[in-house]
């Protein structure tokens, strides 16, 4: 009689966690939703005024537009049960739903890629050259290469020198919004006054205050995006997910601290823009490994995401010459790319090592970078195919040199960030 | 001995289903609360910047004035066991309070009937009038008529043509709000300058960025607005509540991409207060009917939504001539409308279809009307009574002429939003 | 065999509780760490915008440096298992971590208590004055007294009258916190221009938008910080953590309704600043009894508590002559003081009162007030010792005056909250 009833206890328990990991999903998209508004509020406060009303239509862009293609056609490309071309290609049929809190998880992440193109080529960018990438990036980009790795694509194939890892994100997500905002920053070119005489300059954003509010919103939406990943709840996932959430702290802090002690030795002034960066740079340098992360590991990795960055913007703006408005290619490129690799370098499997310096040996470093380049290599080619095709077929990318110094609140959408007085003036 | 440990074992599972909806219940109250912060920086974005300490004081007082109010009378009247006059009103006995995740999750859904209220007077309208009418409609007018169809009251009587369906609260919440404000609008009248020779004047808000933050905050509070309103987890009801967020979220969506198109076709330029406005309208579009209805009806629901909302604000402006001073009454009153009628049309229950679309019949449509109307009746009613008692015993609704012209943050509470020096100069 | 059984039902029952108590731990963990935004908020906009940008860096210092160094050494001096001197001084080894869920959210509280310093001395004090105070206070002077109590220190000792309670900190976390804020605006000084011969002049802040917002984060945490300590959830726990985010909420309504007439009364308009301060104060008053409260009981408290901060404030400024910017030490000092006190007067246990005003003696108020006095004297006593070493070995805690004038943000982090055309000028 206990052999009848004990499988009636355990899949009791069962049902029970499965439950339990549907509510911390279901909590987590909350969380990643709400990610929405930091990016809006770091991208439309560390650029100008002008440009603030663009800024916050693309956000909206990109959580409709993509809440409604990733549920129409994206989730399907990435988490179809059907692979074809060993495992490149999903499909599973149209409006597919399988799950609604695994769905409404997922659109959320789609959403996030596609923001980060957005910063990146702020304040002279045409609407809809935006909406239309917005679009393709959330239906097919993404989520193509998503499947990949997280519905058991190539990317976990035999041939692999290891299993590739990427928890949450760090290359799935971060570092394909990162890619496709670097082709996109160049093919769209710098803002007028960004380059004098090939020499940056530094185009002041017009609220800090608004950027800081929206890292602390982000930084709070990434314990989902990274502690969601678990996609479960109860027994070893729940101490796992508390895990994930406790070293994401630890390297998002270590990448603040980096960040803002860097910039304090290398100007002789703390400043604020690095460290919001350097935090963010830490978040996205653990996205990939928080599973596979000692708490230490995690610090050390946060710590040199948060130089990183500030390297890479410097990089990018003063040698590659390309103007990044809010260093999105640096914070989701650069630091996704080092958040994937660090896996490699001292990265755990529980007790075990998998990572250089910790005796694991050179496998799993070298399957993270395949990962790497795959991702890069799709990013950078499917970002440039579309990119020109929407170039030639809607007249360029970017808007007039008129509306953009008048800016693109005014030229494309008609109104002002702050109307007060100056809207009246302009109506009249 | 198997058939006595299986009760055990059941019981066992109903408690913890219990807990987690508990936990599910407190979250989503936690999640509501926010929309408090969500509707003040909408209202305060939308409107001039010499009220919008006003506005704060405003949204505080809903939180405070409500939480006791509802603590103290509101919630014995809205789900009390004792009823009478055929579930027209409840009775329970004063302070009384049968469990705490419930109480808090129905107080802030209180408040946030009251504060929609808020947004449509802004500008010209007396604190203790709003103080007044606020304690009003959290502690008699919405827990009333909340019990006709939340604590089993008359609109699931035997005579109905189907049992009345409103899952969140389109119409118990937002129509009922929705048709204070417009009473209210209308009894206190327009802003100074509203209207110039019969032809409204386009006032415009002090922030767009408030505004815009203000709507992703009221985005995320409605995940737990409506998956809240399942009010368990575990078992079908985590699937359930799970796929209310899901469809939340999509119906958001696609009011937010319909607002966004149709103001693009008719004005050439797509519209950032209007977009605002159709993501709550796709939002209050779907709150009656997220446990009824599929993804694609959400998605339907919400783009018409988005239109209407742009169509009811020309109306009630242009040809009511009445001044809102946000578009609270279309958002909330026609969406609301919509939202409860839309169940009748294309709304399901389970796999089988209950509108007149999709093989239900006209009973659902015609049960939905009545709700409709009820609620209509009563919010209008009752408001105009209180509001005229109001009226008549403080000597008018509104401030005086110059009060309005300095701005009700210095006529009424002495500070100015952003102090600065004008503060100063004013002081001294 | 259903005794063979029943142990693993048990078993299983536990362990499903157990991770239920982790997800409520670790998401208010979440809704802690968000309150890190909310203080912000709160601080830049209660003070002058050329300190902003120095604030929102001291808030980062405070999570970033918080998070590591309560990990590094802080939570193994609170929470460490091996015990000396009584009770006094906890010791676990370094880098110590049980429980990632328990860990995190004791960091997030511990860069709490640092954060509370930060408002008071506000727009005067040195970047590096703070950064070592913050680290020195959540790596030992937060942590070693709040072992004392959380982690059954010498205030559980048999000889006390009773054992004390403070369940969320008020004395732990926020009068700790106030204490230091005095102390650290004694010894820093007033800011230049806030004495007038002798009499305090209103020095205004820039943004009460931000103050507002701040302070519905903060609420919005507050249902983490005390619901959060219950440390569990499941069967009694999960009523008794919901009854505790209900208590909190009508307690902070309750002061917020309470600083809000007040100052209707005493000033005749109802002023902003006041009834932030008053939801602030109504939320401190109720974290240390939110366990040990009936809820009309917390009402009362919070009602109390919002009266006492405006009286606190007007004594702090005009009789001590402290310059406290933001009305940290009233908040968070006096107000924590009274929410410990207070369950010595009408608190309860279950259904037993335990205050002198419900039956239960003066045995309850006597512990409450040994561990008052206890707090007290540690955070005032360490604050002095380690802010008189810093300022001997710094070369003082201020800025200079010409720093002060310019700002904080321009002096010390070389940049401005609202950049535009201001900071071109200046780099010109």
């Amino acid at each position: 009689m206990s052999i009848l009833n004990m499988p009636l206890i355990i899949q009791d328990t069962a049902a029970i966690e499965g439950d339990m990991g549907m509510l911390w999903m279901l909590i987590s998209g909350i969380l990643v939703f709400f990610m929405q508004a930091g990016f809006f509020l770091v991208e439309s406060g560390m650029t100008d005024s002008k440009n603030a009303v663009n800024i916050a239509m693309k956000n909206f862009l990109d959580i409709a537009v993509g809440s409604l293609a990733f549920w129409f056609v994206g989730y399907s490309l990435m988490y179809g049960a059907d692979a074809s071309g060993g495992g490149f290609f999903h499909w599973g049929g149209f409006i597919f739903s399988q799950g609604a809190a695994d769905l409404f998880f997922q659109t959320v992440f789609a959403a996030t890629a596609a923001t980060i193109v957005s910063g990146a080529i702020a304040g002279r960018t045409k609407y809809t050259t935006y909406a239309i990438f917005s679009i393709v990036l959330t239906a097919f980009i993404y989520p193509i290469s998503g499947g990949w790795e997280w519905n058991g694509g190539w990317l976990n194939a035999e041939w692999m020198p290891a299993e590739f890892i990427d928890f949450a994100g760090s290359s799935i997500v971060h570092s394909v919004g990162g890619w496709a905002a670097l082709v996109a920053a160049w093919m769209v070119g710098p803002r007028i006054g960004k380059f004098l005489n090939g020499k940056p300059v530094e185009m002041h954003g017009h609220n800090q205050m608004y950027a800081t509010l929206g890292v602390f919103i982000l930084w709070l939406g990434w314990f989902g995006f990274n502690g969601g990943s678990q996609l479960a709840w109860g027994g070893d996932d729940a101490t796992a997910a508390s895990q994930v959430v406790l070293v994401t702290n630890l390297a998002a802090a270590a990448g603040t601290l980096s960040a803002l002690l860097f910039t304090w030795f290398k100007n002789g002034k703390p400043n604020l823009a690095m460290t919001l960066n350097g935090a963010l740079a830490g978040l996205v340098s653990i996205t990939a490994g928080c599973g596979n992360m000692s708490e230490g590991g995690a610090v050390l990795a946060g710590l040199i995401g948060g130089i990183l960055v500030v390297l890479s913007i410097g990089f990018i703006e003063k040698t590659l010459k390309i103007d990044d408005a809010v260093g999105a290619i640096s914070v989701h490129g650069v630091a996704g790319v080092w958040g994937t690799l660090v896996i490699g370098l001292w990265g755990i499997d529980g007790d075990a090592g998998i990572g250089i310096f910790n005796g694991g040996g050179a496998a799993q470093l070298g399957a993270q970078a395949i990962g790497v380049i795959a991702y890069a290599v799709w990013a950078l080619v499917m970002s440039f195919i579309f990119l020109f095709i929407i170039k030639k077929s809607c007249g360029g990318l970017r808007v007039t040199e008129a509306e953009e110094i008048a800016g693109l609140d005014i030229s494309e959408h008609g109104s002002l960030a702050y109307p007060g007085k100056r809207q009246r003036e302009i109506e009249d």
